[in-house]
This record gives C-alpha cells, structure tokens and sequence, in this order.
C-alpha cells in the first residue's frame, strides 16, 4: 500500500472542515496509508520571516516524490491527477503533496520542490485546499479502480 | 442588497457540508440576499430523460444575469470572478448561479445558459462544489471590499 503524505500549515478550526477530512481519511484508507502532517504556522510578523521557518518545517517533512500545491503551478484534470498518482506508485512507496499557508511559501520550497501542481486558477483557504486535495486523491483512486464515481 | 441564488441539484447529505454551507451563508448575509434552491434529482434511470426532467426545474429558477458551472467554461481566478460579480451587480439586481448533478445538464440548459464559467479542470462531487462557490461568492466580496481575507 502507498504512503500518502499531505504536509501542511496550520490547524483546521472549524468542525466541519475536520469532519470532512475524517471522512476522507476513513473511504482513503483502503487505498493508502495517509498521514496528514500539520506544520505550526509561524507566528512571526514579517511574512518572509515567517514562510522560512515553516519552510524549514516543510522541508524536514519531505518524503518520497513531492508535489507542491500552486495557483501557477501545471492545472491537472482529475484524470491527469489520477494517472499522476498510478505512475508515481512505480516510481516511490512514498508521495508527499505540501499546502502552504495563506501567505504562501518560502523561496527555499519553491526551490527545492520542482513539481508544482496546480487545480485551478482559484484561490482557496487553506482548509478548503485541504478538502481538495482528499477529494482529488480520493477520486484519483476511485478513476484507478475504475468505480463509478467518477463521470 | 444583491440578490444571488444558487440553482442545484440534488441536497447534501454529510452533515459537515450542511455546516459549510451554513458557515458561509453567514458570513455572506452582509453583503447579499443568497437563496439556495434545490432541485429535486430525478430518479429515472435513463439520464437523458432525468437531465431533461432536472432541466425544466433548473430553468424555472433562472432570474437576472446567469452562469452556469461548467468544467469547460471560461475558467476564472478569484479576481476575474470578484469583477464578474461587481460588473454584474450594475446590470442587475439579481444573479443565478446553476451546478448541474453529477451527470451535467441537458443541452436545453446547456443551450439556455451561455454564460459558463469554470473554477478548473477538477471534476467536483456536486455538494463540494456547492462548498467552493460559497467561498469564491465569499471571497469576492472580500476582495471588492479590499479585505485582507483574500492575499
């Protein structure tokens, strides 16, 4: 079974956005192991000072094949997404995907992770992108397997 | 005050979308009289017969300026939305947005509705894309009140 690793900043606050990702988690586990790591969200006040140390965070996080979650990054379709998530299976045990925070995230991220993604022109709050992403992958798994959920 | 009705099919069923939706008609009920209408899905199983049957239910909801979801619709970032919004609110006072179900629309809706719009290539299940209009309604006017909610 893969490792699925969302790496992200900040709690969720509101109930129904943890509700949703119970659920999630719970139809996601026969498909993967997922583990969603929340990184604190710094509380600096200078915004570049604050998106290095999460980015120090983040990066310390990092396993396997790494994708970043960017407004500009390449606009999947969710089959494109799906057949992203078959093949990287070939490649990697692990997959990481990394949410930044509402400001973004360091240079030193940009950097280092390549593979930007991106599921939209749209901007999300963090805990909405979150939702998102368990949806896409969830539905990734449900294009690979051929169910019908998918239309 | 603009009137905005979101025209959709089908009803939520996980409480936490029911709180979402909740949360957000909230927050939105500073800025705009929003109506959700739901449609009734159909339950013939032929799905041309049941997106004719949504559809006429669908276009009898429709009031003032129209968009219709739609994966291939002219895609838009939060802004581009936000000026939709603001452009159209001077056109008129009322505003429809239509989410099919997960099977689409009928051509007569599809014919009916030229003004589409997508917020990405992702396929969504019909109650989270009910959630994410709610917040790029949201959003909107955050961003044509010059919050700091949207960065």
């Amino acid at each position: 079974m893969i490792n699925i690793n969302i790496v992200c900043v900040g709690k969720l606050k509101e109930n129904f956005w943890k509700e949703a990702e119970q659920e999630y988690l719970k139809r996601l586990s026969r498909f993967c192991n997922l583990k969603i790591i929340e990184i604190e969200e710094s509380n600096q006040i200078q915004i570049e000072k604050a998106l290095e140390i999460e980015g120090k965070d983040i990066l310390s996080q990092i396993k396997g094949k790494t994708y970043l979650l960017a407004i500009k990054g390449k606009e999947l379709s969710s089959e494109d997404f799906a057949k992203e998530i078959e093949n990287s299976k070939l490649e990697s045990s692990q997959l990481t995907f990394v949410i930044g925070s509402s400001n973004g995230v360091s240079q030193e991220v940009q950097k280092n992770l390549p593979n930007k993604i991106s599921f939209g022109k749209v901007t999300y709050p963090h805990n909405l992108a979150r939702v998102i992403l368990l949806e896409q992958i969830y539905r990734a798994f449900m294009i690979n397997t051929g169910s019908k959920y998918h239309k």
